[in-house]
């Protein structure tokens, strides 16, 4: 299949370590059905600094930035959004006539998903995990006016991002809160996929539990939820919705849910 | 149409402050055509150091440079092929683990053609032009072991190429030659497409015509000289082959001439 490119298309491309497919299939699939003559590609730089130059020097017009890269190409940009700011990472560039603004499209969806789920401010939190996206989703949870929990078994990143939204920290799962996060691997495919982010017990007590293991998107935790009837939000929902806001960023359109969701199965499709 | 890309797909460049489609289409033809996992995509770089540290930066594979680039990426490069040294002007760049070269595939594919139409090197040449294109031709011919004439209505680049290779200058176009060549616009699509570079009396005289320009392919001066019997080298041989010598570098695959032919047909589409 010739590729449908002309002197017009607009670029877009992603900065990895260990580029996926997804980010490539997502995109194209979007600006094809949208009818936006852009391209997506995955890069793998060997110098961030230089590929960064390389976003001026071609004229690129945005990148998703991933691990290990979030915080690296802050000081190599022009402007910081208050979204990649709070958290001091970024996973979106946008260049617009050379000017690099960094944006943290994970922040907004989650702060997003907060907002629509209606998630009453009031409830306590118990967040499992302390890596970059659980500072992302930490962030979201005190700007929505949450207090809680950091559970993590780190003792130097878990306080740490503890002590920076004013939160508890500790090292063992509580026994109960009003809504329950989990921002580890457990639960996702692989050797950690059968095991469950919390107890029966805390789910069936909690208001609401939010995965943002998006692979499975039914995760253990997920799947208990359901059956105990306690309200969820799932990583699905966290994927779809920072890639739309990523696309939104790039293109100025802003994909329907229904077409997001299209969108995810052709990526995901082998 | 979704573009085919995947993380694995390899980037090629094309720099130009008014890029066509005709690159474009002509390569993404052919590497569909020959199962590459190649993307070609034209790039307006509006600063030209910054778009060749874009290439090392963002790992494209190789970049087509055009005007008014030709002599800018020089200094911004790591080697020069003998090709693009010979003339001091490069017009493809290969990027190899980060190692830039620069090559003029307009001077490959020139000497290729005199070798493979069995050029009689002591034929005395008459050139018309003396712009880039002129310095790669008048090369070219006169590594070919040629001596001979360059014909230019400007009295400092005329001249200048003509020194350069210890040919004689002359403003006005000889009586007659062994090999005419022309490389000015005369018999271009345009305001110039009815003019013919030499006369009929200088063509039946010449032992061989080589036309550069290819848009059309049978230009005036082509034409006369399939009607007096002289036979020709036309601009469309040398578009065919400067651009399946790139091809071959940034992929190692060298298409067949017909494959070219194809992708010829393909790129100059509407």
């Amino acid at each position: 299949m010739v590729n449908y490119v002309d002197r017009e298309t607009i670029l877009c491309i992603s900065l990895a370590a260990r580029p996926s497919n997804h980010g490539v299939r997502f995109h194209n699939w979007l600006y094809d059905t949208l009818g936006l003559n852009y391209l997506y590609k995955a890069v793998a730089p060997t110098d961030i600094t230089a590929a960064v130059a390389g976003i001026r020097g071609l004229d690129i017009r945005g990148a998703g930035v991933s691990m290990p890269y979030k915080q690296a190409v802050i000081p190599l940009i022009d402007v910081l959004d208050p979204s990649a700011s709070r958290i001091g990472a970024v996973n979106t560039i946008v260049n617009t006539d050379g000017e690099l603004v960094g944006y943290n499209t994970d922040y907004v969806a989650v702060a997003s998903l907060l907002k629509s789920h209606a998630v009453d401010p009031s409830l306590p939190v118990a967040v499992r995990g302390s890596g970059g996206m659980a500072n992302a989703v930490v962030a979201a949870l005190a700007d929505h006016g949450m207090q809680g929990t950091v559970v993590a078994r780190n003792h130097e990143t878990g306080p740490s991002l503890a002590s920076r939204v004013g939160w508890d920290y500790s090292a063992e799962v509580p026994a109960e809160a009003g809504l329950l996060v989990n921002v580890t691997p457990l639960g996702m495919y692989g050797d950690k996929e059968h095991a469950q982010a919390f107890t029966d017990d805390s789910i069936a007590s909690a208001a609401m539990v939010f995965d943002v293991v998006a692979y499975p998107v039914r995760t253990p935790l997920i799947r208990a939820a359901e059956r105990l009837g306690t309200p969820t939000i799932n990583g699905g929902e966290v994927v779809a919705l920072q890639a739309a806001e990523q696309f939104a960023l790039y293109t100025g359109v802003r994909p329907t849910s229904e077409q997001v969701e299209a969108a995810e199965v052709y990526a995901n499709q082998p």
